[in-house]
């Protein structure tokens, strides 16, 4: 049982309507089954490509050849933490590491946009989670006029080239990163309105989850079209060959924890990761060793 | 079923001999099962740690007061990685942080030796992990002159205090750090010489792991005597009442996972976190929300 990824990827070059995806689809293999049955489908899948996960990311460390960088974006609420929670959870903490986007200091505004991310990219055998991104210099700060200010950027006489241009910075980050072994995997979470309304409601209700609601979720939601907007923008002009967007159906939990572990664990897998092999030097060294040891 | 960590830890101010701890050590709680019990019985242990660890780890996340260093260090082969692997496999990775320290580099070498470390700590609300540390130089860089020579620094008049003053510089990091709200758990993994020695034929008899094998690992066991006096200093002089050593029997990993896990997860259980309380007004505010979101 598997999801087939390309039902969810941007494809490089056209134009995508978000509207056009279902953000409560559920997989197709079990369309008979009940509800129930389809969850426990989803959840088994999941644990599988963890399983799957653990073993990739132990050859990633080993051949130290490539990196992988997977980006999460989507609404307050869509669901990004619970998935790096729940997606991530198995895998070695050594050679994983997950930067979470909060608003940048007065240091990193003071540089270019791309900066504090470039920073903390994975290295060579590791995998870098991005919670948020730079994508958020194309999202938020094109949504808020006073957070774009804070940015005090020369002189702009054409706006919409300013646009052109930052997904052209990002778009060419990225290829760059693909050329020195980087995988970069970039993830939508797609939720409903309606969804998120329920969501954030359950915090509220929660004792222990209040702490994570924010009062400007409120503001943010009212700005529901805009940000729909943009975020379809970002998509169409910076799914790329060399690193697609995704855009998951993430109403329900299970159903975006397994098909983002999916793709992680397919995409991985096309690597073909292999341990090094020692080379007829090494090999001699390494007898040496050993019979130095064993003669002790 | 428990450890008492107590048996463990090197107590403030007291010399201790490294000699005086049983590297093959073996949990009092079942001295008259077969060793395969007693093996099943460590691995539940270290399960259940390893889910109160990720209660508490959402705790510490979510009250945001303090964060949580963990310092491993030992002999070439003693299981740190594999510690990492196993104790802390479970936790979100957003919010626990791994760092390995290597060969510093040319920048490193520029600055005073803490200085690498302290730009990685652990933020407040994580975990942060010490795969080798500051400690280090006092350890390799004691019994490597090449390596104390990379160092440059201004010229030493009095060799022994020159040291003092290193363990004094890292004990009262440490105890900045504690004042701050880090909790700072050392774990030094002890292993025989004589398991060293399987461990590392070990690797080189396994094709898979003949790549963790390094050449240098042959000679720094050459210097065994050396690295444990230098050890043994190590622990007398930098367990301290706010940051204390763990001496950690290592020669069966099983063993060394149940007795980290469990001084993990009873000194974190200390600290008594607990979810943020909202104030009166957070509560308004929250109030407000939530009416709002209701009418839509």
């Amino acid at each position: 049982m598997s999801i087939d990824a390309q039902d969810f990827k941007v494809p490089a070059g056209k134009t995508i309507r978000l509207k056009n995806y279902d953000s409560g689809w559920l997989p197709k293999w079990a369309k008979q089954e009940k509800r129930k049955d389809l969850k426990q489908q989803a959840l088994a899948l999941l644990e599988e490509n963890r399983q799957k996960l653990i073993s990739e990311q132990e050859l990633l460390w080993a051949s130290d050849t490539y990196a992988m960088l997977i980006i999460l974006q989507g609404m307050d609420a869509a669901g990004k933490d619970s998935t790096i929670r729940h997606v991530m959870s198995g895998v070695n903490p050594q050679g994983c590491r997950v930067t979470s986007f909060k608003t940048p200091s007065t240091e990193e505004l003071k540089h270019n946009f791309l900066w504090r991310h470039i920073k903390v990219l994975p290295e060579r055998g590791s995998i870098g989670i991005f919670n948020r991104s730079y994508y958020e210099d194309v999202l938020i700060v094109k949504v808020r006029p006073e957070i774009f200010a804070k940015q005090k950027l020369p002189p702009i006489k054409n706006k919409a080239l300013f646009w052109e241009q930052r997904y052209e910075d990002i778009n060419l980050l990225e290829r760059h990163l693909t050329r020195g072994g980087t995988l970069v995997l970039k993830f939508y979470l797609h939720i409903s309105k309606k969804e998120q309304k329920k969501r954030l409601l359950k915090r509220l209700e929660n004792p222990d989850k209040a702490w994570k609601f924010s009062l400007t979720d409120i503001e943010e939601r009212s700005k529901w079209p805009e940000y729909e907007k943009v975020y379809e923008e970002m998509l169409n002009k910076t799914s790329t060959e060399w690193a697609p967007w995704y855009v998951v159906p993430a109403d329900r939990k299970w159903v975006a924890h397994a098909v983002i572990s999916d793709v992680i664990t397919s995409e991985i897998e096309k690597l073909n990761l292999k341990y090094p092999v020692l080379s007829e030097t090494q090999k001699e060294a390494l007898a040496k060793a050993k019979a130095e040891l064993e003669k002790e």
